[in-house]
């Protein structure tokens, strides 16, 4: 189903070569002042406009336009609902994949599971369905925000570059070679009080990573020590307490599923995007062997375009879980 | 809430020194016949008594008793409920440390969000739930098992050794310094046909994430290339196809969500379990500076009693995902 | 929340005198060729046109603007997303209300619940978000009437009359008379095969109660025999069965919450229009004592225009609870 | 599914002649102490021991074991799980009934649904998986009760007799006649404040309809006005105000959904039992035409036994939409 979250819950539409993609934001309090500055701020971190973005990224105006839920700029309480249209719909340019799956793609998997797809740029499976979340996300951030609560969001690493230098020289290199490049993204919450998440099923953690998955190209999660912390011992990992005080946060904020009040730290790792321009071997509907190329500029490395994704998903997530003190 | 999966639902109950543990298993189908004896083994392989584990789960009988659903071995399509007494209740081994948060533990964090804690072994933020994650996930594998779906999962690395008899030198070594060391599972479904998730928010991939982010102790998960993908291109990564087969896989059998027909494979990482017997220091309930040493023997690593409860989380989200036709 | 249903679920969103209502209906299948006429047929039942209907009904056009999930004239199984602007908006006629709270309406109870409310025309407490549901619903129709099964509402009851003449006396006199009338909406279910409603507490009856008692002005809901069976005997309601057939149907249709294959039929009871053009007395939201007088011309009898509301929300609920088999 | 309610959440299982029945209530808010006498009142107005009741109400203990969720007398937050063992099993009584469906019961429909059923006194269909009910909503009428909220049902008509000399005639009657007869119960909510309901599809007056006809033998709901107000006016039934204060309550207490602080009334009818010692002619399994005669002493008015099963069902309902500032 295509609905996000059990409080404070987004139902998504829109095929993306279809009339207008949008979002229902259901539970979301009244009285909220928006700033919808900052909230076009996130669309364009998103768009993500420079020399490793894709062309239609670059295209799309990208344009809200609020249905309901709003009245003079504030939130009334009821279901906040908007659209934005798919003005740059060159669907002829798809054409000639429309009988290939794509390697990488979601083609092959889309065909088995319905028995048809819409060719058109992915239909549904677009990641341009991601807009949506940033439109609804940078509203939870702006509630968050009035708590005291922030999420900041980055890339951390491309290929094996952790410094931004090394990151473009990798970027470069990889568009020269028409391929495409795997990138982290960390993120923080910052302000979140202690005591936040459900001890089982829906632990702080377990949310995180359901939604961090659910975005497009998004390989894998982990928080605190995660992986890395494969190697270490209980004695190194746990965090001792003196004074009232946490003194170190391997737990990434997290004990048990629930916010121990200091910063949350999680990472998510982004696979290559997978349309490059090399020749690649694939099958079409058929059957038949052939070999593609896709044309047109695409991204190259999609953890580019993700800080305001990830962003807005932990803001979804987060308010969530918040305690009902947060909400009178 | 304490209830797992929409189609296939989960509810469980009981604290770790209350009266008894139990679950109540929903929209299970009709008909199928209960090997009860393969159920209990993955009872057993949980408690995994070893001399690396901790000395309740060796004393704990874990016996089953069903009190609806089952007819003459066979399910009714009604719910199955199931308790499991706790026998060995000795809170008396926790009172020394009512009083203080054990680092590592989620004994601030219940604090913080309730205000009141039952500390008799943690309540019920106790591991000792997993036990009806995985009675009801046996129940789960059978029915999958008998379309043609097998799950399995193993512990592949613990500290930094990937090999079995490594991995027993740093088990030993560990325990001998009071110490505990963190691990990763992995996991194998293999015979999932292809189209299996949804394509948005309740991927494959995400509804895995967040069932083994709910396990106690897991910090991280990743699926396919995962983590280690992060360095490699997308022309190294796409798995191209030939013949109407798939010539690799490191979509880790799933793509845009969808399972591809492949096998799906993915790992989780477990920190090192937070009892250990070393002093450590931390505050009480008032706030004062302490030190504490957990005495009786604790596991010294819980990826060792992991498998069986990651292959329950995955049967129950791989059959909550299921397509109609797997239940006609 | 504003989403009904749990397999075939319909959120929906806008105030009454906002930019626009609609609705995103999630979980319908794939395939089905619209019919748009006969579900601009069901929009213009609902709208009524008539002498005894409001005025606005008149004037809003009920343009629908489909969004996303339809291809072709075609659903692709994915969100179905559709808005209606509110092109009659003429709030001023509201401004005279705003401070009153109109007898019979949920301006008090809107004002306690939220302390805050859009005065201007019921905001979302509008009666026009039941077009949304029609809308909806007529694709629900449509699905079922492709399965054989057809379901047929009609106004039996305005007062105390149930023959159409006297129907039509009784509302000529209350629109003279300046007041409202209140009237029964029958509905039945033909087609639906045995077997069809969940046991407990998702039975078929249950869930039609609810579904008509979320509808404005709805008051009471039964089936088969209803409360006039309360003076009734078993022997006089049980139905027997001979020769694989029952011999009467005062269930109604429904045995245990699941249909037994005979006609569902039931009634939904509508209170008179709340507005009406005689001086009422009332306080402000100062609390001052007043008087007040509707002006305009409204709704004589509610129910007139409610079959097309009964059909679209049981035809939600019946394809909501029919069996995947009705689905592959 | 087996699931009652959002943030209240009671999940119930057991058949009426397996080894139990119970249920676990989730969401129930912690630190509350049990009045387990008044909880057992109601328990035994459900059994309703008297000479109009069936024997088996009589002969089981209904002793209720607590597995969970409540520590030394309190509620601690967690799921409360509790059984009632099934000690008065005599399926052979139903041994003769195995292949007829008896008329006016589930078996025909259960038979179509599964394709198989407990023949053992109606398995899970059977009422008395309302005990269960009865149990946890006794725990949510103590906590509302300790808000100011009083819930009050009681039996208003049998056949034709409002007055109680005249009811029991009239149970003497059908009683000596070896048949039932139908009954209607009306429930008052007192000290419910204004705003509570949700304006859309979770109205106060949809949720207690769907909680009211999930109840076995319930035919019907209204409340207020019912339906007996369609022969009135809008003049006559609106509920004017003056000096802060309605002057009527034909509304019953909830107007657009929402409660407006007098007090909620309703009603719900209930058919006669369908077991009754008179032949009846009906088919068995493979088609053939019988006759049966349901043996041993059934109930004559299942309304009888109903209040506090109303309720139980109506505190559900009201815990459940309570706003967040009654769980502070």
């Amino acid at each position: 189903m295509n609905t996000f979250g059990q409080h404070i819950r987004l139902t998504t539409f829109g095929e993306s070569h279809g009339a207008a993609i949008g979002g229902v934001l259901d539970g979301f309090p009244a009285g909220m002042t928006i700033d919808f500055e900052a909230l076009q701020r996130d669309v364009e971190r998103r768009a993500g406009c420079n020399k490793f973005t894709s062309s239609r990224a670059q295209n799309e105006a990208d344009e809200i336009e609020w249905l309901s839920g709003i009245y003079e700029g504030k939130t009334l309480g009821t279901p906040i609902a908007f659209v934005v249209r798919n003005s740059d719909v060159r669907s002829g340019d798809y054409q000639s994949i429309t009988e290939a799956f794509r390697p990488g793609h979601a083609d092959y998997t889309y065909q088995q599971k319905y028995g048809i797809r819409d060719p058109r740029g992915g239909g549904r499976s677009s990641a341009r369905e991601t807009l949506v979340r940033v439109v609804a996300g940078a509203l939870a951030k702006q509630y968050l925000a009035s708590k005291g609560i922030t999420i900041s969001a980055q890339v951390s690493q491309i290929g094996n570059a952790i410094e931004p230098i090394e990151m473009q020289h990798v970027l470069e290199a990889t568009q020269r070679a028409g391929d495409s490049i795997g990138g982290i993204v960390s993120c923080v919450v910052h302000g979140l009080p202690a005591g936040v998440g459900e001890p089982i099923y829906d632990k702080l953690s377990a949310r995180l990573a359901y939604a961090m998955l659910s975005i497009n190209a998004c390989k894998g999660f982990d928080f605190g020590s995660g992986f890395e912390g494969v190697t270490e011992t209980g004695s190194a990992l746990n965090d001792e307490m003196q004074d009232g005080a946490f003194l170190s946060n391997h737990a990434g904020g997290i004990l048990g599923g629930i916010s121990t009040g200091q910063d949350i730290y999680f990472r998510c790792v982004f696979k290559p995007t997978p349309s490059i321009a090399q020749p690649q071997r694939t099958i079409d509907t058929k059957g038949k062997n052939i070999t593609i190329e896709v044309k047109g500029r695409h991204d190259v490395c999609v953890a580019l375009r993700s800080p305001a994704i990830v962003e807005a998903m932990t803001a979804l997530v987060v308010m969530d879980l918040l305690p009902k003190r947060y909400f009178m």
